[in-house]
């Protein structure tokens, strides 16, 4: 399996803290070493950083830790391969563009007997993992469905129905992104936390590092942090339920539906 | 306009040497300080790297430079704005998904008046520069003449056909690659050169550095590099001709078309 990390906010932040004790897990404190991701929207456009190395060994991670992007959606992944050999083409998170957007897609878990998309399919995936063929068949649906981008509310039901049939096939817990949202289902594992004000201090889990968050942000900021597993030791975080689908935009879950 | 970089060669090669110098043109030695990028194909996978600041003070830049990323297929561009303002989402190269393959793209030169594509076009820019219009109609036009990638000859016909269609709107220097070709397409300014045995010691324009070759290669290695500038001082560099498109293969020119 593998670990997902999201951030979803209402100003530009650094995730740097986050992915600080994120990346432990890659080959440290837990055995995540199949190659790691980041991507950070900035507007429309987006950072995209991938290895295929552990990121508790990367020179690659070890820059980005040092070189803050502020960014309102964030997602990250760190990989123990299931499906799909250890290379750049198998590491998430995977990108596409749909009604002239990106859209970043991450998950943890393991889908069996996938069926194959047709060759007519619009997206295709480049690598070998059930994860970008599960990807590619969202993408695949709402392009069919809408020729444009539907409402908010219209996307987060169509999507919590398309993701409910891919979990059939598996575990399938997921972060997926266009840079003003962000869609979190769980099936196993997944945790969130939303920091606002007041801020206190954070203790990492996987690393002797603190932060005050209240001399970093202003009394308008609302972060929403996404982790298979908790990433502080001091502060609580909600776990999401079996078939839960939550619908983050501005640092705050908006929509909620479950399947079950 | 803008500056391209690219290589195209029949074993896994280190770029350094030439990013080097082109990095210098990204606001040192010349004036194109409006962001850069480069992509660097490993198999199917692809590592884009995208910044709009300059490259000659890029942290990013930097980090590359001394980041050896082997690959047999490399774009980069560094910019100075035509059309569309400077951010992330404008700054090249671009990719997209085709036939499972990605596909990346870079264009120096400027295409006046390029009509928008329509809502239901597969392909849409997420930015507003004129190149990722035509890219986007490019891969448009590929996927609705072939369900599958054709034959080699076929795509570069194809492709030559294309890209003179899009230089009716203005100057079309571009950079094409899907990891297994490059393709290159000249109006004004793109000289290439095939390094191959024996090798050489090659010295930098931009900046005081040489390599010998001889020392980092092998005999079977062939290496084709296109730049906008000649990139060494002490080479015979070829230069294009305008309406002259080209297809690398392994470091050589397979196939060769002109219109005009």
């Amino acid at each position: 399996m593998c670990q997902l990390l999201g951030m979803n906010c209402n100003v530009p932040t650094d995730i740097a803290f986050s992915f600080e004790g994120f990346c432990q897990r890659g080959g440290r404190t837990d055995h995540h070493s199949d190659g790691w991701g980041i991507a950070f929207f900035e507007d429309k456009g987006v950072h995209l950083f991938l290895d295929d190395q552990a990121s508790a060994d990367s020179p690659l991670a070890a820059f980005i830790r040092h070189y803050p992007i502020k960014s309102m959606n964030v997602v990250s992944h760190i990989r123990k391969a299931t499906q799909g050999d250890v290379s750049l083409a198998n590491t998430h998170p995977f990108k596409r563009e749909l009604w002239g957007h990106y859209w970043i897609f991450a998950h943890n878990g393991n889908l069996e007997n996938l069926p194959k998309l047709p060759s007519s399919a619009r997206f295709q995936p480049i690598g070998t993992t059930d994860s970008e063929r599960a990807f590619c068949w969202l993408m695949d649906q709402l392009a069919q469905k809408f020729p444009c981008r539907p409402d908010n509310a219209t996307l987060f039901q169509t999507l919590h129905i398309l993701v409910a049939e891919l979990a059939q096939y598996g575990t399938f817990n997921l972060l997926l992104s266009d840079g003003t949202l962000m869609l979190a289902r769980c099936t196993t594992d997944l945790f969130y936390i939303i920091r606002q004000a007041p801020f206190a201090t954070a203790h990492l889990i996987d690393e002797d590092m603190s932060i005050d968050f209240g001399s970093v942000t202003t009394e308008r900021d609302r972060i929403a942090v996404i982790a298979t597993q908790p990433l502080t030791s001091n502060e609580t975080w909600t776990k999401m339920q079996c078939g839960e689908t939550l619908l983050f935009i501005d640092g705050a879950p908006v929509f909620n539906a479950s399947s079950n």
